[in-house]
């Protein structure tokens, strides 16, 4: 098994949420945090443009509209090793505007999973 | 050593934590976090019976008393492989109540561990 | 690749952040989480002397200024392997006060990344 984690822009997760339902992957934790890329948080480069700029803006963080820490979500997802390239491929084409601030996808190995309520281990653990 | 990742219910926390103590694993972190297990997030299941549901729903969720996303807790223990068995167990123990939403655990590797106080590294670094 | 997850004091944060990215490791993930080490979160030994300390304690953690659960930032950044001492070191350097509350390192195994805009997999995904 393997963690996919996914760190998104918050206004994605919506729709990446029902994909990976859709295709049948409905168990995942969403986490929010905070991300720079190598763009290293501009502000212009990751917002949409109705959203009033200088008002999410801190003190001491308005240098030419620079933001530090851009809003993201983290997408945790524990899946079979043979469905990687699916959720990987979903999220890469939900997600892909071709912007800064897409986002990434990290692969971790997972070692073992258990469901609480019935005990059921492995890909039984993690799967529907 | 293995991170022992488990998510289960915030009322639920408090209780995990000190029975993880009572047995020597003070240590750990611990994240707010929303998820979905394959029941998807049916708000009838998973939460206690004097919660007013139709408050906590937020627009658009409003299907059925369907909730997209259930709140959760991630507790992040590492641990040395030997108590594996023991850490899962006093997890599974206490949140075991056999009705959807009493989450799931997953066990990753650890390839180091550093305590910044002190610099001790491996097993000492999480030990008591 | 490795994820190096640092949990450290959220006013370390900033110092932290701007050392990683001198040093040329400008993308990370912040998450907010609270914790415990082996001190079990004596409140006395890891908050700032200038704050109310009563103020911050709920309701049954007042034995004698215990905190059960301490703010902590969590920060996440994936590197390549041999990056691992470079960046561990200057976490090391930037959190270490020798006061129990300095936080911890792990090092964690990842088998793949993928920069979302470009498609970019491996060390490109990461990398400037």
């Amino acid at each position: 098994m393997k963690e996919v984690l996914a760190i998104i822009r918050p206004n994605m997760v919506s729709k990446t949420v029902k994909a990976l339902e859709a295709v049948g992957f409905p168990a995942l934790t969403i986490i929010k945090c905070f991300g720079r890329g190598k763009e290293k948080g501009y502000i212009d480069a990751v917002l949409p443009e109705d959203v009033d700029k200088e008002k999410i803006l801190k003190e001491g963080e308005k240098e030419g509209l620079r933001m530090k820490y851009i809003p993201k979500r983290m997408l945790s997802i524990v899946v079979d090793e043979v469905d990687i390239p699916l959720v990987v491929g979903i999220i890469m084409k939900i997600n892909r505007t071709g912007k800064p601030g897409d986002g990434k996808i990290f692969v971790l190995p997972v070692e073992e999973a258990i469901r609480i309520r019935t005990g059921e281990v492995g890909i039984k653990a993690i799967g529907n």
